[in-house]
């Protein structure tokens, strides 16, 4: 287990297939998934040398919360489908690793029980057409602490996920979204040999229209920073900065939204430029070792969410699975920071990049 | 069936291997053929989100017909080689889809019967030695209620498809152009060993001298809107524009005519700035999903014509089948349009788009 | 037989595994080899439509060589190592097909009797340390009626070409460069365990001092228009059509002399610009079919020469193979004008080109 | 044995795969070190013709020592584990190919061993937390003969080599860095289930503060010449050069240290305009043939250096087959340079070069 790719195979053999291709899949013809891992190989960075300091250090502040690394949980449903410790487990692993954690509206585990593990939190929410929802969602994300909200703005409605439609995808009848109400989730459950389950319970529930409109009347209604997540395109980047967001997260949701969207490490840089500074920029979608998040912060990102390797360390272990996966991640990020002549973040993203063409 | 992937895969299993090689081959080298495939999967597509309407409209009207989409049926010769129901089947899939159908010159089926669908008919013409034969399709073409006149410009020969000559393709006796006078279909039922029956025939009655004028002759003889079909160089499509075309087909021919051609999605954003908005600009040749139709609009086009997948279609499960293709295409590209953020057509042509190098 | 690739496999079953590997390979690591065929493949011609010209003219001039098409049969060593009637079987194709044969230095095959076929010949000179054997070949060359005088320039000593070393290539006794006096041939024939005969051949007899001054001291010496075969830098093509050449051949010698070269048809362009029409410009080094042609000639050249596919024909049944190859290049070649749009050889060379990067 | 490749084979059959692995391996996933081989492969090279000159000179200087040919024998650890003879072997085929030889701090021998070869030696230095071993090494270099001090500047930590790591790769006994005091070089040899000896061991000894200040140090302390090794961003070089180093090493360490790091080939161009000839820019990583050097010398090298090449050749049959890899390289070469028409390596530094893009 010496890379995240041991603990893609010891997870690949401990699950069951329908929930290894939920795990793994994107959308459509997983395009942008592929994208992702191809763009991310193209990225050169040149490193620099005699910088004259002994070590790095990777830690750093993201949205308004410290972390031991530029990284964060990225919200990810339902993830006790793939251990019974699920969503408690993981932000044990985020505790133990000081790097937030983001509980997911669809968490399948209660946020209070989360908090229970002293992680820094984040909450994510999506657009409910239950505005009442909505607004308890909120509430209950501030009550138990959380120090921010991660608005997910890229699932009008659920991509077109073909392994989930032939596996019928459903949730089993012990797992469910703990934040819903009861009359909401049950939608997911139902088998449909037609389709995915999540995908018309994703339809039933969502509201598609969620515009900025939307996106301010929930900026006046918390006082937590505000992160929208899912931008691709540099003028909507430029527009949630205007609208005072702390952060936006450059993301194709891990290729399982609109697949034909450019990989998140290709829409980094307009980002970047667009916000000029004026909010912080992070990036999702394929990051998969130390070295990765270095290209990402060398294109000029701030720091970056871990999805899938997190789900894959939660399969193959628990907690300790998890923890394995950021232990890995944060020393081969520090690594990547010597070897590159950086003594912290903030050099890294003064670095040069060359990228190939051809992703 | 959940993609037209599928429905390929249905296709080739039930097809004479001849047939399969006449609908799915390309000319020369194939290098065309791939080509279009590689070059739309190069065209990452960036997506805008927070719209704030829910759903999209996918409507459109191509030339001068209204649409459910941005799709045609695009003329294909023979219908009835792959379904006893030939045309007519294809023709009630769009008519239940709600595009239009564009009718062969070398259709098997007669126009009025097409037309008995009551779907919205547009005549491909082909420009023939017999000047007499042409006049009397223009005619035939309008009284059956056709409301474009599309005009193919790319087949002065046909292109040396190697699968039919190595086959020794020629049409079986039950199936002939029913359009064309008994003296100019023989040909294409004639078996030689080293040919295809279909380019011998081509040969012996298409006039390979077509030019600008005669495109003139034949608009000047016409009510009806005129579509040209099969332009790649921006400097024909400027022409075509000032003649007052109402649209141009950007297409290689499905990379069945002249191997070298660019793909026609990497033809096209120089022929939309050439035309400058002065006539419409439709694509074919490739187009395989909803994501690809998203694709070349991004790219500038107003709408694309759809081939051998309803070949698939109707070959595997007739109207039906034909139908199931022209569904899922509408279904993904709403989906498309939705996850970009798109409320209407219109929208889709404003995306930015990153063009990977390497097709 | 209805592609080059055909002629390809079936001279490949009956050659000797030796003198194919002398025919198809390369030098080095064949790296120029195989990219002179992937760029190729790279370069896309923009056809034009609506020309209203019924058919193409294939003909065309090269040098002072009235040809049926823009190609000439390429100078190549010891064709009688492929096929007993040698060179004469080639040059009765040529004879047949209308277009120049050039004979090599190597030939294996007197001038006289290659003459006595009736076609046009060109001579192709190589820079012997003998200089009187230089001197007499150009007379030689004169008095047998041949119409150009074309100059190697990219050999001063041999590539590696590491299929013949493994193959401790010799030629056999029956087999010799006839043009030279017995002293000068016996050692293409000695083999030798650690090297190629041919190699160590061209060593004793070529001089690797071959310089500008020297071209000018030949073209003094002739009235025949010269030739220069081998370019690749711009610098050297605009000296050369300033020393008053008739043509340039930009060329990597079918990708056997320096392995690391690029394609001819990547270098192509700046070599046109270079010259700037003062002289003619031909292409070699990866012609397979008459979309190849077509590309170059797209890209400025005025035509090709033709090498390996020759020989392929030859292997495969004499001058009747060599014959269908170049009936075959002559088919494409003039299909591809006519979808192309092209009424003859000087609309071709104004077809735009996309080249997609990626060779 | 007529190629690098040839004699590569012959070593991986002869060697213990956990010290092949050791010499042919890279860090992190090898991107990197994939990358030099195709960001090589990438480059052409536009050959010159007609020169005049027969033959060509392949003689140089590097730093201050004359060189047959533009290479050096990298420094390179322990070369005592692929054969017994180990760097006194590896020095008499640098002497009798007439190129210099870098002694590696991490010698198996001591220097004044290799010294007796009659090498021309320069010596590596690595910046060790015990600065007396430092001062002594380098009186020692310059005691034995030793012509340049080479400082390697990329190695502050080791780079994450797994294939070491899931070897466990240490030392056998009899091997140790023979020019540390015994007390430094013990680690190297502890077998640790979890990790490679030698990254332990490179931790405990070598000082990651390693900085400019400290280079200035070294220099003063110095008659030598000084060179440092391990240089991509350009900015870097021109410090270098500024500080009055004789030669900037192009490197990423063979794909060793920062796995992400760009091809040295690629790294090159803005390098060489940096420095803007104020010192001399030499190259390493993947130079694996005559034709590879070419590249180096045309895209701004005064010369390269060879490394796991060379262990492949001292492996197989120790200095005769380390000297047939310098026979082949310097043979290949010369060829490459007459066939690109220069007269010697100055000129071969104003060849042309087309980077085909997509390594």
């Amino acid at each position: 287990m010496i890379s995240l790719a041991d603990i893609e195979k010891a997870a690949a053999s401990v699950l069951d297939p329908a929930i290894w291709d939920f795990v793994t899949g994107g959308s459509g013809d997983e395009q942008t998934l592929r994208a992702n891992r191809a763009a991310l190989d193209a990225v050169a960075v040149v490193p620099r040398v005699l910088s004259g300091v002994g070590g790095a250090s990777a830690a750093t502040v993201l949205v308004a919360s410290p972390s031991e690394f530029p990284a964060a949980v990225a919200p990810m449903a339902y993830q006790r489908l793939v251990h019974p410790d699920g969503e408690v487990a993981l932000a044990q692993a985020a505790y133990s690793a000081g790097i937030p954690y983001v509980v997911s509206t669809l968490s399948s585990s209660p946020v209070e029980e989360i908090a229970a593990t002293g992680a820094e939190l984040w909450f994510q929410l999506y657009w409910l057409r239950d505005r009442d929802v909505v607004r308890n969602l909120m509430r209950r994300a501030e009550q138990a602490g959380c120090r921010a909200l991660i608005v997910t703005v890229d699932v009008p409605v659920m991509g077109r996920r073909r392994r989930d439609i032939r596996n019928s995808f459903a949730l089993p009848p012990s797992i469910s979204a703990s934040h819903l109400p009861a009359e909401h989730t049950a939608g997911a459950q139902l088998t449909d040999a037609k389709t995915s389950a999540l995908a018309a319970h994703t339809q039933s529930i969502f509201d598609p229209a969620f515009g900025w409109e939307d996106l301010a009347w929930l900026a006046e209604r918390t006082s937590l920073p505000v992160v929208i997540k899912g931008i691709l395109d540099p003028d909507d980047a430029r527009r949630a900065a205007r609208m005072g967001v702390a952060a936006v997260v450059v993301s194709n949701h891990g290729g399982r939204q609109f697949d034909g969207a450019p990989p998140s490490i290709t829409a980094l840089a307009a980002i970047v430029e667009a916000v000029a500074g004026s909010c912080q920029v992070l990036l999702d979608s394929g990051i998969r070792s130390g070295k990765d998040m270095l290209r990402a912060l060398a294109c000029g990102a701030d720091g970056v969410l871990i999805g899938r390797p997190l789900l894959w360390g939660l399969a193959a272990d628990g907690a300790a699975g998890a923890y394995q996966v950021l232990d890995l991640l944060r020393a081969e990020f520090t690594e990547s920071l010597i070897l590159a002549g950086c003594a912290d973040v903030h050099a890294a993203r003064g670095l040069r990049t060359i990228t190939r063409i051809g992703w």
